[in-house]
Parts: C-alpha cells; sequence; structure tokens
C-alpha cells in the first residue's frame, strides 16, 4: 500500500489496473480483492475491522468524517471515472472502496447459539439476494448461505443493496447445499423449507434453531432441497393471489424467525 | 380498433405512433394508453374486464393459450422492437399489451369491510412501489393510495413489479395525501404509520380496520403525514442494524393487517 496520500484530481488508473493491484490480484487469483459503492456500504467497510482496506475513491477533496480515513489510502476521482468504473446505474453516492473479501466460517462453524441461518435455493437476482441478506441481519440471523453455482457475484450489487448487512454476518458460498444442510441439521438446526404448498402455515412454527431455506422466484424449492428440509411452511394470504416477492417472503419468515427465537432462548 | 388479425413478422408502427393511437391519444389527452410487458401482467390485463384492450404485441407467431387472444387484435413483432419499445432492460418475456388505463374510485368510496389500505408517502423507486402493490393484493388490502407529485409513473416497471396485483386492486393517485387520510379517518378507518421510532411495537397492534402509511427509504413519513397518523408502530429488530427496505416493512405490516383483520372480523 502507498500510505496515506490525497491524490488530485487527474489520471488515477482502473481500480484493478494499476502495477499494486495487477500484484495484489495475481497473488490471490481465487481471492481478488473487490470494488463496493455507495455511503453506507463503504462507511460500513471501514468501521469493519475485519476488512483488509486497499483504497478508498472518493470524488469529494472534503470526504465527510464518517469516512474513517486513516485507515487507507484516499484517491480523488472524478464522477465520469467512478461511473466508468461500476456497472450501469450504480448508485455510487460519490464514494467506492477497494477491498479484500472477507474470511467467511465453514458451514459446521454455525453455532445455533448464534442465532438462524438463511439459505437461499438458487436466487438469482441480486437485488433479492442483497435485500435477504439485509433483512438477515435485521432479524438476528448469524450467517447467509448460498450456492456456488447459483448466486450473483456477492460483491457490488449484492453489497449496495445489503447495505452493510454484508459486514455484519457473514455469506458462505457452499458447493453442495443438501450436504451443507445435512450439517446444519447435526449442529442442531431444524432446516425449515418456504413453498407455496407448505402443510404448516408460518404462524404455527415453533421449531427452533431455524435454518430458513428460500427457493428461487420461478422454481421454488428444488427437488432434493425440498425433500433435505424437515418441515415446509407457506405464508398465508387472504385470496388466491398468493404470489410473494421471494426477498419480501423471506422477510417475514425471519422476523418470524426473529419471534420464535425469543420465546424459546 | 382493427379487429382480430395476426400480422406477420414485418413493419409494426410503434405503440404509440400509428394513427389510430394517436387520434386515441388527442381524444384522452388526460387519460393516455399505457404499454405494459411480461407474460403474468398480460395475462391479468387480458383476463379483467375492466381494461379496454387496444392491441397484445407478441414476438411469437403461436402465443400461448393463457393469452385470451379473441378479445383484442395482436401483432406479432420481432424481439428487437419491444426491446426498442420498452424501457432499457425490461423483462418482456416476449409479450406487451396496449390498453387504456383503469378508473380508479375516489378516496371517499373505500369500504373499511372491504379491508386494508396501503398509503405510500413519497417512495419514488418503482421497484419499491410495485412490490407494495403486489404484497397489499397478496395480504388483503382493497386500495393502494399514492401522491401525484411524488410517485413514479403506475405503468411499466411499476406494473411489472406488482406482477398482476395492478389487475386486482386500485391504485389511488391523491394531490393531497393528508386529506385523504382525514376523508379514510371519517369512513372509519385508523390510519397506522410505519417509523422507526414508532412506540407501538408491530406485534403489539390491534387496531381495525386499517390504513397503513409506508415513507420513503430515505426520509420516512413527512412530519404532516406522521402528525394525521393514529399511531406509530415499529418493527423491532434483533439489534442495532435496524434499516429494512421499505417494501419488505410494508409487506410485514400488511402481514400483520391480515391477522389482526381476520381476528377482529
Amino acid at each position: 500500500m502507498d500510505g496515506f496520500s490525497l491524490a488530485p484530481f487527474g489520471p488515477t488508473p482502473h481500480p484493478f489496473n494499476d502495477k499494486k493491484s495487477a500484484m495484489n490480484q495475481s497473488k490471490s487469483k481465487n481471492n481478488p480483492s473487490v470494488l463496493l459503492w455507495g455511503k453506507h456500504v463503504v462507511q460500513a467497510v471501514l468501521h469493519n475491522p475485519d476488512r483488509h482496506i486497499e483504497c478508498l475513491y472518493t470524488t469529494s477533496t472534503h470526504p465527510e468524517p464518517l469516512f474513517n480515513t486513516q485507515r487507507c489510502p484516499i484517491r480523488v476521482v472524478t464522477t465520469d471515472q467512478l461511473v466508468q468504473w461500476l456497472p450501469r446505474g450504480a448508485v455510487h453516492q460519490g464514494v467506492a472502496v477497494r477491498t479484500s473479501p472477507l474470511n467467511t466460517p465453514d458451514v459446521g462453524e454455525l453455532d445455533p447459539k448464534k442465532g438462524m441461518v438463511l439459505i437461499l435455493d438458487g436466487i438469482v437476482d441480486p437485488h433479492n439476494v442483497g435485500a435477504l441478506w439485509r433483512s438477515a441481519a435485521v432479524f438476528g440471523a448469524s450467517a447467509l448461505i448460498v450456492t456456488k453455482n447459483n448466486c450473483p457475484p456477492l460483491d457490488g450489487v449484492v453489497s449496495k443493496t445489503a447495505c452493510g448487512a454484508s459486514e455484519l454476518i457473514p455469506c458462505i458460498s457452499v458447493s453442495n447445499l443438501v450436504r451443507a444442510m445435512e450439517t446444519l441439521k447435526t449442529r442442531g438446526f431444524f432446516c425449515v423449507g418456504l413453498a407455496e404448498e407448505g402443510a404448516i402455515p408460518l404462524e404455527n412454527l415453533d421449531l427452533w434453531p431455524l435454518a430458513l431455506v428460500i427457493g428461487s422466484e420461478g422454481v421454488g424449492l428444488r427437488r432434493l432441497t425440498r425433500q433435505c428440509c424437515d418441515a415446509l411452511v407457506s405464508i398465508s394470504s387472504a385470496g388466491a393471489f398468493s404470489t410473494l416477492n421471494a426477498s419480501v417472503a423471506g422477510a417475514i419468515a425471519l422476523q418470524k424467525g426473529l419471534q420464535i427465537g425469543k420465546t424459546q432462548r
């Protein structure tokens, strides 16, 4: 790292195109740096002692005090540069940060005493994944579990939508979801899937500790995931129109989980 | 209208650029036709007897039977044409429909016996508005109320996200939200606002019939809206991180509303 330096407006290399980051990338091909953006996210990243911060990019020569600028070098960039680096339509609010990814625990290390776990079975919309991460943190889940092959990248849009939750609870990517669920069961978790045809109304659920499983919007839970669940619950609707957005259904189940946890702990 | 005609691939005028629709537009400047897209939405529109269907656009020469094709002319178009007509990134699934907007009741006509009302105070993200419309329909609200000056257009992205809910419950645009809330109160509704600092935990709420008021993500409820509420309720979180997405918070409140309604009706 090049220490604390407030660079003037001018040619700033692309975050992943300067020599140093190229070196870093080659050193850890399986673990590359990520670029995150938006005020809430950057603030949460800077306050997370587990993050190695590589560079803070800001469009302001006087960054707000909320950014703990002692931790990393700052580069002042133009809005045009940020727009070029970030996905189209990214709401960057004038700040981005390049940081190492976080280490995540193994599924077998998750402790049922530390709260629920939320499992996403094939949710591919990054906004839904981010919103569910956010709700999981709000309602006291201790981790999010996603499938490696069927989940959007966890940086960028997912982190932005998670609104800082990515710094509070880990997201564990697993190759084999059923194996992860079996591991959770041996740790004492009840795997409870959310499904429209679930026999148990969510309001009657009283299992604890919970590993809640949410399927994708189109397909729902996959067959093997469903078979591995200890119970399937459904959210009651007022009538025939019962199709909830996945992130909304997940949040409602998480809120119920928080209530169950309060009474059973 | 030009009756039932299955046009071949070829030059199809822009939905709002051919003579007929230009005439329609000039006849009802304040009430122009709208273009809606996506399988769920188009299907719901075609099944809604209150809709005057002007034209169905499809990329398939053999549209699925789910589209009640006897009701309107069909034009077969190319995917490129649809992409040109629709906002960038629109998930059209090969179908769009040009239709008249729906008539909406006045706020004073809303009947507390027909269920809750959901009020949006300045939510500008069309995905949030659409998601809340969808959740309102799932949990049995009888109408959505939005502010004229501070709400995205209700066609297009909002309708697509609402996933057909726009055909089930009306969305009423009002100029003066406080006046609308006062009208609802005279009709017997309790206006209950959702606010992080709300004194009553949502789980303790037992007012009925409900007019739930959701503020914008950034600002929350405006001062006058807040003052007009009969009660302010909050959603309990597990810890200090308590910032829920507006559409998630609204859905959780609506689900609670459905439960209250079941016990009190």
